[in-house]
């Protein structure tokens, strides 16, 4: 039932997956052949050039297939485990799963203990995958993951006389496969493979599927826990009865902590959630790297004046910090009273609304404020093509369809509703304005990703020539007609005046600079805090549905307009989608305000 | 339930439509600006050119966004539909589908006047999009679209006193639309719109997802279709014992035709689902044109010799007509048994599937033939890349993730059951060798697309003078190294040998062109042969699911492991996606052919 998500997301994330391929800024990735010169093309067009690039290809598409098939036998597994039939139990999943992670131990092991043996033959790096921020990131979420692990030992000792070997057999291999590839991320991820590429690929191949599997079975398990949650509630709130099915360990616990570990494992799982769908997006990264060469390029970023992280940041992050302060209180509150009686019940979803529709219409005015800023911008945006940026826009609107689904969903069951609860038409101008809010922001980052500087520099590295010729034209019109690239001409001549011409002529004065920063510079700032607060705004979004704040589930309109089951199914589609749009626009939004 | 598939394919095929919009061959479609000169860059920098191109950018995205969420509204009136609750009825449904047909009628009957009125201005047009052979195959299932509208008008005429004046509504709206749609693309599909960009751009994104919708409904109308006459059968057998809820109107037919009508519309379904996923298609490319400019390159197919269409053709036609007629004959034989009694039921699935065995051996077999054949071609293929063959090759893998899937569950299914049919193991070894077939027919076809010249000539039109460069080199090349290559450079200097020598050296015989191209052309005869075998077996396999011949619905085994709401939910999604997958692969390989 709540296994349909699942389905799609293999698809889907393959597809998700490429956007963490970005072009880095002060090196450039390139397939091999691309960017050679001619002669180097020639010597390559001979026979063992041709094998070497022909196995490439095929190892390529053929790794890709092999990912996929093993990721679709692992939801095959979990469709069958879904159904709670007689022939699939969850031990045979976990089995399988545990197979594939000792597969991926196996080869993470090899993969270093080859690269220790050839320490003197340094690798190539690709200097921007798996930036520091992110990997500490992921460090913490594994630091939890690992906590889960020990629940469920300790769970698993409670249960022992009932519970398959299995069940502690995996979260032990589980732990270890966390502990190793951390590692593996610190000190390889960066790794340009190019020798043995057959192998290595199919390595790295398996371990992205690996971490989808993991992360596909995270997702079913906690949909799953909330699902029974909610009817549990629903039991108890006398709407329904419903008839729960306990799936669970059908002996008494022989310690105390059973019940703990239990009902703390599933606090932890968002987090476990995303810890692995981030590190397979950074191996897939790692996947397409292999058998490119890293060039060097000039590192535009330190030749620009630094400037200061929080520079003419004022209302976006206080803004911001209000909205995610009262996101938490929202949270606290809903968590509550959801489910203690029918007054709380439906006072808790009206107060779900009414925040939302605040905070949704503050941040579809942020995005508003900020696309009217470039519009009054007359510097012309970089237009050129580029891959990257190219899949950046289609995952975002692509990730959207999930909420979109749902919000039309419910205006549908909120208009034609027989029941009409108070909350009614705040729910239909809820989702009305989600789906306005995602349409803006959505155009806000597409826009902001053709303006920063950074990314139309580095990341049209195959076109550097042309590149340089456009840039080159763009600063001699924008000089003479943009206020937005003359404020940075600005800042880099006060840089200069500060830094070499003191020691000339110490007294003379900058008579215009100042004046033209302090009036030039709205622009940017403006879409400095635009972008910080929506940063906020996003993760408020993201934590309410990451820890069960779902009023999707519990208002009933959608219920009773599409039965159970349908309804169901659209959130399991629409739910981890819309977790994953979340954190999608606050990492591209991080990556805006990086290069504003 | 039978909508689930509905869901994932408004974003699959926007992923999937991107496929239609290749370069042509004889023509170039780039982005405007994109193969500027520098002088032409420079006047764009001006303000108006800025402004201009910034509406374009913008509304890309924003009729994009609207386009998807008029989709989305539409499903979630479907899947309010399917629920068959109080408040939702069909009759809603298809006047939502009403309104947005007649707002593209009326879109293009104010294209189609504008046009007439500036006949004087001759528009650009895209000479590949929407070839003569695609455009007449649209036109015969059109026709039969229409018979579907006359029988839908018909079975109302019968049923009039309990049905709704929208069910009779959409069928006259239907067969206008059908008719002036098709009007539209014989005289406008090649339009590369360049004036009121905006407008137009809009109105071609709504008649892209205005059918995009009628496709959905169609798919979920059949698939709720089988699924009813399924359950009837199962019943008849004794199988189980399904009440099945009768939705149709509640009145008695007041002509004798209307059983007749009802019964042989869904004949026509097939024909009316594939015609809806075509025209998006090509509205779809017409859209991507908009505002783009044809550049008009040297036609290297004139200048090439024509070669006989059947010329080599001998096994692959063969065995590919074979493989057709016992497909129809599996077909007829299957249709009738699987509902006659129980064992004749066992015996149709069991044929079905040795038939498949045997069917997809060969075509396995052949794929990978065709893969030796070309490991034994020296000629380095063209790698450059080409976003229209990675979305080829995107497509093609994504299409198949639905097949897979659906045969893992099968093969987890065999291998678990308890009731042990006499078809477990024949089941077991389809569904496997489905995987494999798939898997070498994806990666042959990627590389035939790598292996044909014209696309390697005219898909690199931005890339131009590096494509001469690196042509030269690998003719020099493969002048030395390749039979395969040589054979071309054969047939071209026969060509000249025949039409310009002849009239200088009448008499001179060329002495050894004939015997070079006599052994060295068996490469591209096998090739050709594999193609058109494969052609027709995948069109077969296209046959047996679009008409009824669905044994995993059949069989059993899944039911059994996945439970009832699960397995319907993973073939919902899967068989829309393999009967794609089969059309996208008959078309991939007949523009192989063409360019072998």
């Amino acid at each position: 039932m709540d296994l349909s998500a699942i389905v799609e997301h293999g698809a889907f994330d393959l597809m998700c997956l490429n956007k963490y391929c970005r072009s880095p800024s002060s090196y450039t990735v390139t397939s091999e052949g691309e960017r050679k010169s001619s002669s180097e093309r020639k010597s390559s067009s001979a026979d063992s050039g041709v094998s070497l690039k022909e196995r490439k290809k095929s190892a390529e598409i053929v790794s890709g297939q092999y990912g996929l098939n093993l990721l679709l036998v692992g939801v095959a597994l979990m469709l069958a485990v879904g159904y709670h039939g007689p022939a699939v139990k969850e031990k045979h999943l976990l089995s399988f799963i545990t197979a594939l992670m000792l597969g991926q131990i196996l080869w993470m092991l090899w993969y270093i203990g080859r690269r220790v043996a050839r320490k003197t033959a340094p690798l190539e790096k690709d200097a921007r995958s798996g930036t520091s921020w992110i990997r500490g990131g992921i460090t913490i979420m594994a630091l939890l993951s690992l906590i889960m692990d020990a629940f469920r030992i300790g769970r698993y000792i409670g249960y022992r006389k009932c519970m398959s070997a299995a069940l502690v057999v995996y979260p032990v291999v589980h732990a270890l496969h966390t502990v190793s590839q951390v590692h593996f991320l610190w000190f390889h991820i960066k790794d340009m493979i190019k020798t043995y590429e057959t192998f290595e690929r199919f390595g790295v191949i398996h371990a992205v599927f690996t971490n989808l599997l993991l992360w596909c079975n995270g997702a079913m398990s906690e949909s799953e826990h909330f699902l029974k949650d909610h009817k549990k509630r629903l039991s108890e709130l006398g709407y329904v009865n419903l008839s729960i099915a306990d799936h669970g360990p059908h002996c008494n616990c022989s310690t105390r902590a059973c019940s703990v570990f239990s009902s703390s494992l599933y606090y932890l799982y968002p987090f476990n959630i995303e810890y692995h769908i981030l590190v397979s997006a950074m191996l897939f990264v790692m996947w397409k790297n292999i058998g490119r060469t890293a060039h060097h390029h000039h590192h535009h970023q330190q030749e620009r004046p630094h400037v200061p992280r929080i520079r003419g940041l004022s209302a976006g992050p206080a803004l911001g910090l209000v909205a995610l302060a009262s996101t938490i209180a929202v949270l606290a509150v809903y968590t509550v009273h959801v489910g203690e009686t029918v007054e709380t019940h439906d006072s808790a979803i009206s107060m779900f609304y009414h925040h939302g529709i605040v905070l949704l219409g503050c941040m579809g005015l942020a995005g508003a404020l900020g696309l009217l800023v470039y519009r009054t911008d007359s510097r012309p945006p970089d237009r050129s093509k580029s891959a990257s940026r190219q899949l950046d826009q289609e995952m975002l609107v692509g990730a959207s369809v999930g909420t979109w689904l749902m919000c039309w969903c419910s205006v549908v069951a909120a208009g034609v509703t027989y029941s009409s609860p108070s909350y009614r038409w705040v729910a239909l101008a809820y989702s009305l304005l989600l789906v306005l809010e995602k349409s803006v922001q959505n155009l806000f980052i597409i826009e902001s990703l053709y303006r920063t500087d950074e990314a139309a520099e580095t990341q049209r590295p195959t076109h550097a020539p042309r590149a340089t010729v456009s840039t080159e034209i763009f600063s001699v019109s924008a000089s003479l007609s943009s206020p937005f690239r003359g404020d940075r001409e600005v800042h880099r001549q006060v840089h200069r005046q500060v830094c070499v011409c003191p020691r000339k002529r110490p007294a003379t004065p900058v008579p215009t600079a100042p004046s033209r920063a302090g009036t030039l510079g709205w622009r940017r700032r403006v879409v400095r805090n635009v972008t910080v607060f929506l940063i906020l705004g996003n993760m408020s979004l993201w934590l309410l549905p990451a820890f069960g704040c779902r009023p999707q589930y519990d208002n009933g309109l959608e219920h009773e307009t599409f039965g159970f089951t349908i309804w169901t199914m659209v959130l399991n589609f629409a739910m981890p989608l819309n977790l994953f749009y979340r954190m999608h626009a606050v990492s591209s939004l991080v990556e805006v305000f990086q290069h504003l």
